[in-house]
């Protein structure tokens, strides 16, 4: 069976160091981001700490790993765009421009998370991703993000 | 001199360990918010590793210090439309219903951010906040958060 690889085992290795998808940030959350057919998808439990108040998922994890959901699926959806698997160059790699995150319910904290993305729309450089928040199966946070291509400058590889 | 309190320093022990606000939470960044005029103030120093791309800030960590900031500054601003301190009974204490971040350039890393943040309208339990982070001087994120009264059933104290 084919290994479905994650958008960020392709980022470059000086663009893997962001605290909430870098491979290479040892003390992050190390998100990786798959294709699950037109969705993309994340997985990953939040540790003890991560609390709002005691049994429920801070606030700030959430938006963090839905930012890091939607710049990983941008990058997925451009490569898809171009026809051209996410090891060929040049790499993509998004940063954020605007997030919005809406807190549906509590989100437990000791579970496994799921974040699902949609791909609302691709504008030149831009990349407009939908994305919730389950937990055990329940969607308990909503938002979208714009994600900007970075500048060419940064990518040296 | 009166000592300038912050608003965290009055959040009930067993409301105390968010990761972004709580003094009891030994892993977070235990923000602390204050009052400077009719604007409210945090000042807070991300860690070397809180990276997006080396020498920025992560996305997610700013995301973050704007939720706390604003739920600290609903807080604050609800005290003072009661014309209460915020030592007083019962304890008012905050969570996020929306959040919008806008990312208008990057952030640097290795300096301390300053947020600060305006009461946009305060409406039966819901206190809308805008807030900004500035480095060196410069604002570099601004958002606004919509935060909500939590159900009195959450503090016992």
């Amino acid at each position: 069976m084919e290994k479905n690889w994650a958008v960020q085992d392709f980022y470059p290795e000086e663009l893997s160091h962001c605290y909430g998808c870098g491979s290479k940030n040892e003390h992050g959350y190390q998100l990786k981001t798959y294709w699950e057919g037109d969705e993309t998808v994340s997985r990953v439990t939040p540790r003890d700490y991560h609390t709002a108040i005691p049994g429920y998922v801070y606030g700030g994890f959430l938006a963090s790993i839905i930012d890091c959901h939607g710049t990983g699926s941008a990058a997925a959806a451009m490569y898809r765009a171009e026809n051209r698997p996410m090891d060929s160059l040049p790499a993509f790699r998004f940063v954020t421009a605007s997030l919005q995150v809406n807190y549906l319910k509590p989100t437990p904290i000791g579970v496994e998370l799921e974040v699902r993305g949609r791909i609302k729309s691709i504008n030149g450089r831009k990349v407009l991703v939908e994305a919730s928040v389950y937990a055990n199966g329940i969607e308990t946070v909503k938002g979208e993000i714009l994600a900007v291509q970075m500048p060419d400058s940064f990518l040296s590889k």
